[in-house]
């Protein structure tokens, strides 16, 4: 875990002074490059894989706040603007009475900010129904930022810092009665299968079901971490009851079509935790291994085995020994056309560091970057460029202008 | 407008049941899947131009919430957790003087949500100097949520309302102070460029130099709605003083090198509304006609003609007359098929409500799909399916073996 933390730090996939379990856990820091854009392919996997393949899903994007604070029993956060909050606890001409009925005044037409994207997803079902002529199943998705306190041991701890920040990832699914069973079981098994399908072990997703307090009968997928097993996403089916308690309109207005029959559908909601899915996957990629440099010393290596779909660079683009300005032109006309085959490169001759090719292949390593491409002084002569591939550590050598037809067609094949 | 609102209801583009101008402009509305679709495009192009076609732009994510709400001067929302706030108010051991300690207590240690994204930049900056060993000019770009007050006419209305929820797009520029000057002009015909690019009516979007309260210099660029003028971003630029001021370590943390010499950067924030982006290119793409039809009464008709590269959903696949079973076997192929490609398809086919082609027609005009396909009895026979044309009204016979490369041609080349 330490390993993981300091190499994530380093490489800028998370950028922050201190990182504990906990925060890691709750998804409150910031990404760096190289974790933002993993975060990215992930979610572009997620939409993937979720809406643009099926015909019955439907994207939309709901507010983050909501109106109607205090009323809500759950655990959320509440909204204030900060102007007039100071403006009535300075208000001297008021009395403390007078203050805490302005306060709870305030706090009764405050927004709560959304803790998951259910009730988003509830509130345009009804209005989505025509979309399908009525008919079910159909589903609605969206990817969000949602608010959850965090449970701390320390109560006295900072609110700032009990505020969970979390990207979630969540398919509503409405469904006949006489069919959720099926399809409970058909969005599990596909969940799981797509968690695993970018896995280097693909066991350490596993699913669970369960049943909370109130009753509510669900199934969670977990990632196995170095400190034990957390979920990373749920799946929570909610039957007729549940589903006319969540919506605020009328029953007639929930009803879809089944056939000929009219009926008040089942709701699956499928929620993912997409920051710790990141932190899972850095995880899961992580191999060490131990290398006997030419020093005879020990040294451990770290490579980011990341899977080249979610790998935020495919390819670093490096100089060797050579003409610096010649060479940085070549790499210069390399790069344009690399972001024009939309291959994701990282521009590494623009460092004038001076280090040796084995530092610089631990580097990428460390950033998970499949392929170094080293460009030097036969390049100019020949047109060849070395090749080295993260996986395999081997170095293969191709004409400057073969790579790209190479590497689209390698990505595209993993 | 008023047509403009009711075709982004009718056709999903946003859900709510009343949608008023201020809200239009404050962006706390939810999308439905065509608003959604074309929001995430633009955010794509955004992207593509900020950050993939440069070499010294780095993306960033940084948390919503940020702790030190009190002492803010800005117009800020607080963030409360609801619990702890009821707890304290609802607490009849402590005396009113006490209830007043602990909210500011409680206050002090809250986060306040960002008003904008200058700030994360600005705490990544000194790390990411390393990226690009300390060499200035670069940037960090980064796309997110952001909360900033509302001004009404009524200081009564609830803050909730006032919470306007808006999706920004910030690029951060650091530069020496040498070029800065250099570099602001750039970035403002650059941006003002990419706002034409995808308009219909270029001249829209205008630009605008000012200098704020504090003597902060910036351009903003405007579109021109209906009702007037509205900045929809904005280029400020932050000299030395202010840099370190903003800054919150040492003034050393800050140094970049330009050539030999170390320096203080100058900072460039180009702030564009996304929200505000995606109603600006719903007003400039709807196209009005009168058209007199078969009766001889006078229809509005009404297009959206959203460029291809925005336009959220490109094709259309539906049914003429024919074996319902037959055709639709035949959709579902080249559904399949365009999802591959990705093409984004609506499939028009899996509604059953007879309707006419003509109506079907205007219907995909207003959604702004670009091609309409008719899959007949004749498909079934020949192979042969029609190709209608948004702009040109035209119908077009080939092949369905040749649709996809003729549809991924068009878009690319548009």
């Amino acid at each position: 875990l330490y390993v993981l933390i300091s190499l994530c730090q380093s490489r800028r996939f998370i950028i922050e002074d201190i990182i504990t379990q906990e925060a890691l856990l709750n998804g409150s820091y910031s990404y760096g490059p190289l974790g933002m854009e993993l975060k990215k392919n992930l979610i572009t996997k997620w939409w993937d894989s979720m809406v643009l393949s099926k015909e019955r899903v439907f994207g939309i994007e709901t507010p983050q706040h909501m109106i109607g604070s205090l009323n809500s029993e759950d655990k959320t956060m509440t909204l204030v603007e900060t102007e007039v909050l100071r403006a009535i606890l300075r208000n001297k001409n008021l009395s403390m009475k007078e203050t805490i009925a302005s306060l709870e005044e305030l706090l009764k037409k405050s927004a709560i900010l959304r803790s998951n994207l259910l009730e988003g997803a509830f509130q345009l079902y009804a209005k989505s129904l025509n979309l399908v002529n009525e008919k079910l199943p159909f589903g609605l998705a969206e990817v969000g930022v949602c608010y959850q306190p965090v449970a701390t041991e320390h109560e006295t701890t900072s609110s700032a810092v009990r505020a969970g920040e979390v990207e979630v990832a969540s398919l509503v699914w409405f469904s006949s009665p006489r069919t959720s069973g099926q399809w409970r079981d058909y969005w599990v098994r596909q969940r799981l299968l797509w968690w695993r399908k970018f896995a280097r072990h693909p066991s350490s997703f596993t699913a669970n079901d369960f049943q909370d307090e109130n009753g509510i009968k669900g199934t969670a997928l977990y990632f196995s971490f170095p400190w034990g097993k957390e979920p990373i996403e749920t799946l929570l089916s909610l039957e007729e009851k549940e589903v006319v308690l969540k919506h605020l309109g009328s029953k007639s207005e929930l009803q879809g079509r089944d056939g000929r029959k009219t009926v008040v559908p089942h709701v699956l909601s499928v929620s993912g935790n997409l920051d710790r899915g990141v932190m899972a996957y850095l995880t899961d990629s992580l191999h060490l291994s131990e290398q006997i440099d030419s020093k005879c010393s020990c040294n451990q290596k770290q490579v980011l085995k990341l899977h080249p779909f979610l790998v935020p660079i495919k390819v670093a683009l490096d100089v060797g020994r050579g003409s610096t300005g010649e060479l940085r032109q070549v790499c210069e006309g390399l790069f344009r056309q690399m972001l024009e085959k939309r291959i994701n490169t990282w521009p590494g001759y623009l460092e004038t560091a001076q280090v040796s090719m084995e530092q610089l292949f631990t580097k990428y390593d460390e950033m998970g970057v499949i392929f170094t491409i080293v460009i030097n002084e036969s390049t100019l002569e020949s047109g060849l460029v070395q090749l080295r591939n993260r996986d395999t550590t081997m170095k293969e050598t191709m004409h400057i202008s073969e790579v790209i037809e190479f590497l689209t067609k390698y990505i595209q094949e993993s």
